[in-house]
C-alpha cells in the first residue's frame, strides 16, 4: 500500500479558507530494465509487481513472444548499485543476439512506430495475424465492469490520480487489477501477471481500463491476443482504426447505461 | 477542426437498444522528428501546431535552450517522401555535433531519467537553476482558470477524449491554449509557441493542465521557467518534488471553490 501512495503535506484552500493537512499522492519513480546487463528503458511507474511490469513491457516491445523466452526476471542485486528497487535485470532464454536488443531499442524510443500511421498499421500487423479466437459478451456484462473495477481501485480512491486496468474471464470474473500512474503500466502488469503464470494467450478474457484509449493500449491487447478492450472513456482514430483492422471488439465511454461499440459489434450481445 | 477530431461510426447502446450513429473521435498520428535530416524521435500526437510542438519538444529535451539555437522547423518537402505532413524537419544553428544528438537520444528513450528519481532531480537541478523571478497569484484566479480553459476545449466537447493545457497571463488572460490527446504535446505546443514567438522565459505566467501532474509535466514548465503549474486533478509524488526543489509552486485539484497548494504555497495569496 504504502509503495503506491504516499503521505505528502497540503496547504488546502476551500472558500478562502486555508488549513495545513495530509493527503496522499500516487507514486512515480523510474525504473531501469536491464538485459544481459545492458540498459534497455527506463520506464515511469508506480512501484510494485515490477516483474509483472517488466515481462508485459517486454511482450508489448516485441522482446518476448512467450513465456519460454524469458530465463529470469530479478531486481537488480549488486550491493554496489545504488537504488536497487529501482532496477531491474532480466535474462532472456538462449543466446539472444545484442543486435535484435539494438535493433529494439531505436523502436521503443520510437513509440513502436514507424515513419506515419500506415506504415505502423502495416508493420504491426504484419508481424502478428488478426485476431479470430474469440468469445461473445453480453452487454449487461460490460456494464457491470467499471463497477468492479472501481471497488479494487484502492490507490485511486485514496490519491484520485492513478490509472487502472482490469482483466475480466467471460465468466464476468474480475482476474486481475494493476493501477499504476501510466495507463500503459497498469495494462503491462495485468498481461505480464498472466504471461509469468503461462496463461497466453488471452483469448477467452477482456481487458477494461479507466481511462481513454489509445492505440498502445490496443496494440498491447493485441500481442496479448485479447480479443475485446473497453474503457470507460474516449478511443483516439488510431485506437479504433487498429482494433478495426486487428479483429478486436472496441468499446467506449461505458457508463451508468449506455456504451459505445467502435469496431466488432457482433461480440456484444 | 478537422485534424483534431475525425467523424467515426459507432453502435450506441442505451437502455439495451443499439443504434448506429457517428461520432467524433480525438485524432491521433505519429509524427517524425528530424534533426539535420536524421531520424530523431517519433512522437504519437493530435496533428495540427506541429512546429509549435516540435519547438516545444526541442526544449523540454533540451536539445535547445533558446529560439536563437533553432535555424529551421518545416514540414518534409521532399516529393519522394510519403506522409509528408507528419514528419518535420529541423536545422540548427550552427554545426550542432552529431555526438550531443546521439546522446540526447538515449536521454530521450529513457525518459529524461537517470537511474531513479534521486539521480533524476539532482541532475536536473545541476543543468537548470531554481526559479527565482515569480509573481503572485489571487486564489479567486486560480478559481476562474479550469473554466476559461474548458472554454476553450473545443476538440475536448466534440470527442471527450482530449488533453488541453493553457497558459494564464497575471492579468488573467488565457494567452494561448492547446489540445492533443497525449497532455505532455498540449504543454509542448504552448511552450513552443512562445518560444517561436520570442517569449522566452515565461516568468510571468501560470501553466493549467486538464489532467493530472506527472513529473515531466513540472519538467517541462521549469525549463520554460514556469513559477506556477496548476492541474484539475491530482499530482504524482515526483512532480510534487520536482516542484518543491525547482521553486515552482504546484496547485492540484481545482474544482470549483477549492485547490490544493503541494509547494511554495505563499505566491498563492
Amino acid at each position: 500500500m504504502l509503495t503506491t501512495s504516499r503521505p505528502v503535506e497540503v496547504t488546502r484552500v476551500r472558500n478562502g479558507v486555508r488549513d495545513a493537512c495530509r493527503d496522499y499522492a500516487a507514486t512515480e519513480e523510474p525504473m531501469e530494465i536491464r538485459i544481459f546487463g545492458k540498459p534497455f528503458a527506463v520506464i515511469m511507474r508506480t512501484p510494485g509487481r515490477d516483474h509483472d511490469l517488466v515481462a508485459g513491457f517486454l511482450l508489448s516491445e516485441q522482446i518476448v513472444h512467450g513465456l519460454d523466452e524469458i530465463s529470469l526476471i530479478r531486481h537488480c542485486t549488486d550491493p554496489d548499485t545504488p537504488n536497487l528497487k529501482n532496477i531491474v535485470d532480466v535474462t532472456l532464454q538462449g543466446a539472444f543476439p545484442v543486435s535484435r536488443i539494438e535493433e529494439r531499442r531505436q523502436v521503443v524510443m520510437n513509440s513502436s512506430c514507424g515513419l506515419c500511421g500506415r506504415v505502423t498499421l502495416d508493420s504491426l500487423q504484419a508481424e502478428v495475424p488478426e485476431i479470430s479466437e474469440t468469445w461473445d459478451v453480453e452487454g449487461a456484462a460490460v456494464l457491470r465492469w467499471p463497477f468492479r473495477l472501481r471497488q479494487t481501485q484502492e490507490a485511486f480512491e485514496r490519491t484520485g490520480g492513478m490509472h487502472a486496468a482490469g482483466l475480466f474471464a467471460a465468466s464476468g470474473e474480475l482476474v486481475d487489477v494493476a493501477e499504476d500512474v501510466g495507463r500503459h503500466n497498469a495494462v503491462d502488469k495485468v498481461v505480464g501477471h498472466m504471461l509469468l503464470a503461462e496463461r497466453l494467450p488471452l483469448a477467452t478474457f477482456a481487458l477494461m481500463v479507466s481511462g481513454r484509449t489509445s492505440f498502445e493500449i490496443v496494440q498491447k491487447a493485441l500481442l496479448a491476443r485479447i480479443p475485446i478492450v473497453a474503457a470507460v472513456s474516449a478511443p483516439s482514430t488510431l485506437a479504433i482504426q487498429l482494433a478495426q483492422e486487428s479483429g478486436i471488439t472496441l468499446i467506449g465511454f461505458v457508463r451508468d447505461d449506455s456504451y459505445n461499440v467502435y469496431s466488432h459489434s457482433d461480440r456484444v450481445v
